[in-house]
């Protein structure tokens, strides 16, 4: 599971949350980013959760992504014990309030604290912003994240082209 | 501020919070109880908060109350790490949304990691929550709480003699 | 339907609501705690309610769990009638809205009348909560909830073994 | 406190629930319909509260109005016990959240159990209310209605002719 | 369609709302009380509309029961034509906010006009409140609504006999 | 109050309402479009409210702008009895649930029946929606308008000079 | 895809939107009235986006219609760049909260540029009201708006006869 | 305005949003981070607003922090034209739907275009988290990152302090 000179982590509160959390790995994969996947949950296993988030610059990771849902924890108490940035994503279960419980929790963080929050679900978007970090100092990856821009511009072309016609 | 004794521990995120949570501390001190008294934020000193969590046990604290506001995750992550009873009150604050995030923040937890959750600001009720808790192994105590519910009673019957005439 | 020495007390609103209790329940035999189980309803049978709740503490329950939904009056009610804990559950039903309005009627209570709520359809964590409680003298079920906090790692531990591989 | 002859009872959680309460009652005084006015909390005095419901009828009672805030009970278990027609008032307090919890907890009863739920802090219609009720069987009062249907055109043209000229 | 010697009339904003109202016209059907039942928009036939409500009382009806969806104004457009007392559904669809619009358009009704609004889909409370309204010149009807009441207690006791054995 | 002339009526629920409307009024004036004011509420005039929604186009009116708070019906109910565009803008007063209840009560109106919903206390968007209409055949509004449109850009230009210096 | 002639213009965030659109266009197409169909998102061609609204008008335009969920941006950024009337449907997609999501981003638009706010989903009416305003200098689609709205009152004639008799 | 070698652009869509952002700016300074500072309002000046965005990264910026309230589009549109990392600052104003509207607006931003969405009115965590990303890549601010953790613990260590004596 330890993967050496990934630079994102990627973790989520249950392996339930793998379904959400993989439009997030592939982005990761289609763009060529080296990540390490764990399930890791802030009420389950709260000292190994603080563990990996107090040694995770020093295992080499950039940016942590953290999905949880309900009363989500793990990505403000990941950003308690790390300086990194840490990317939230609430995910809406069955017996959540709408995912209002799982947004609320991850975005209302204290000043000092900050995670960053991505739109219930969203976990594409995870993996895009750390993209859009690394890109800062990875020419390449800036490269290939312009392209990506013309091709979100080339889909909607092409919806376009399969429209009805009036 | 260690206070040897005491079979219940407040703990809150902010010295901020104590105007809400002193109505606790006066329900438990009304009732003869005493308290440990700790500011301890999930989110500034986390491993301090677990550790607190971890020894609350062994340190012969027999029930932990914790207010927080926002993305309040001070009363799940302690109860994250005992096995003591963890109640939680959730605190609105200016700039929260409405004490809708610090409820919910607190209330959803996953299965596995409960937090008896209090109204929103109902610090009061968390007292009196121990001390119906402590009461199950202290008859003098439930005694006073029996008690305390006629007062409750009086108290509608004082409302009713000062109500205007009609 | 009445059990001699249950130290927990379940009720709910309707027989309806039993699936989800059905989870309180398997926690409690799971750590071998005798409950009584009956429904009870606030609204249909409020004086036998009334009755259940003032004679619970002579019955020899130490803990009260009530489930209900929509405008859920009977943990409060309950709670209203007794000095004994009294942990709710909000239950999620189909007009309910979203369970708001359970939770917020069983969250919601007056300084005085303390109810534990634990999450939307969380019964779960309710059986999990009185263990808690009865944990605290009792040192052989405070061993196995310490035990169940393993299990909860080690549930970690094999989700991860289980992750597809990156 | 007691009021013979009284067709409509007023009921509330508390004496601070009287300042919005009074509009309604200032509604049933200009109608000339005497009413009973008591504090009644369902959380604090359940089996006085549930004895005023159940002998209401036999008091010659003919309609309940229940004001409460919060976790609002009171008029949902005043229903539980009688067959006259109960009216809710939902009440916001400081602490509430924004009054959907009061709303909530008092119109989101079961089938079987009917609360006619008023607008948040609108006791006024309460009263008004009522006395549609009562005028169903006493001609003067529908005509003072329909009066007062009147009155209320009235006051938008009044509003009208004191409007600032364009 | 026109129902002659009918007290109650049940007013919808759709056919397609007859399925949640159904309930209501079952509870009147089941005491025996005749209903007039009619599609009446507020949005589609205003005036129609606002004719019915105005010629309500002379018909003979003595209360008003209707039921609509989303930006529901039915009830309380009724409610501004007349003096009897009107009674609100918010019918929950499929395009609404979770039953939240037609909620609040039906309950917040301003000071002079009173809507006495039901759970979301709660038709058959509407039928029982009308039936309690009836009840107070009909001892008739007064007995069965209490023989009602048995009967609801009955169905507590006959839940519990079909609750699996502990 | 009566204006001829008027493009553009201008009708609230209550006089209270004119604090907000004042700035619909304001847009109104500063662009040189004559408008008719009036207090018009659905529930207090329905009858009046009906007639003047129904002879509006023959009076040479437009474009109606409704504003109202709580459950508020006026906009709807105008547009009902109409086939001129209605815009309307939900006011939020104390008692309101947060300008939940009034922004719902008129934007979830059923097919059929459209209104043009502004923002919560928005009233100076309905005044320039309305002058963005009578722009399409009224070439100097559209010019003053796109003036407006850059006025709007200099406001920024302004706010950026005044900035303190970093 | 481009239609001269066309006096609307439709546009949505993604085809997907289409399901819900349809109805505003089937609408459209019933009045006769020709319509230009695009999609055009603000997140993923905010230029062509910009580029369209603000040729809008010199391409013959007169209204605008812009569905859109989540943070539905389209229809606001579109109204910043013409001053022609935007439309603007809020849509309700599954990882969206309800709806809320949508609405709140497109109806709370600021003082200065407004958005004319439709029902959630409600994109039937986006239609209706382009040709409410259409109608305002075209008598003949005026008769045709007269005339729907005497279907409408048809309809409900219709559906009475379809009720199920009592 | 314009600040030559700056790595932060703070933009906001009003100057009236400058009271919460001066928390965003006092951080950065704090930190010793260069910034440059402007209104750019999505809606008033959308044009610019791009081209702002398109620019940026060639401008040498880095990160982009946007606060913006209501219906806050700032954020999102700017992510639009941009592959740098976009922080948003959802600000909670007086006709506001309690900040609802503009977090929603803010976070819930389609798959392709992210925003690292902050708590209602945390414009000091946007800051910080700014200052997370640049310290990536420039160790004396990581060192500073840690130095500020050690801060924040020790700030609660004070408040311990100066807690009144139990």
């Amino acid at each position: 599971m330890d993967k050496s000179n990934a630079s994102v982590a990627v973790v989520m509160g249950s392996s339930s949350d793998l379904e959400v959390m993989n439009k997030c790995l592939e982005v990761l994969k289609e763009f060529g980013v080296t990540y390490h996947l764990e399930v890791l949950s802030a009420h389950r296993v709260p000292h190994a959760m603080l563990d990996f988030a107090q040694q995770a610059q020093s295992k080499g990771f950039k940016i942590l992504i953290a999905g949880a849902g309900g009363a989500a924890h793990l990505p403000g108490m990941i950003a308690a014990a790390t300086i990194l940035p840490v990317i939230g994503v609430p995910i809406k279960s069955t017996h959540s309030l709408g995912g209002f419980d799982s947004l609320l929790s991850i975005v209302q963080m204290p000043a000092g604290v900050p995670v960053a929050t991505m739109a219930v679900d969203g976990s594409a978007n995870a993996g895009l912003f750390a993209l859009q970090i690394l890109a800062l100092s990875d020419s390449s990856l800036a490269k290939k994240l312009a392209d990506y821009k013309i091709e979100l511009k080339n889909k909607v072309q092409q919806m376009n082209q399969s429209l009805p016609k009036v």
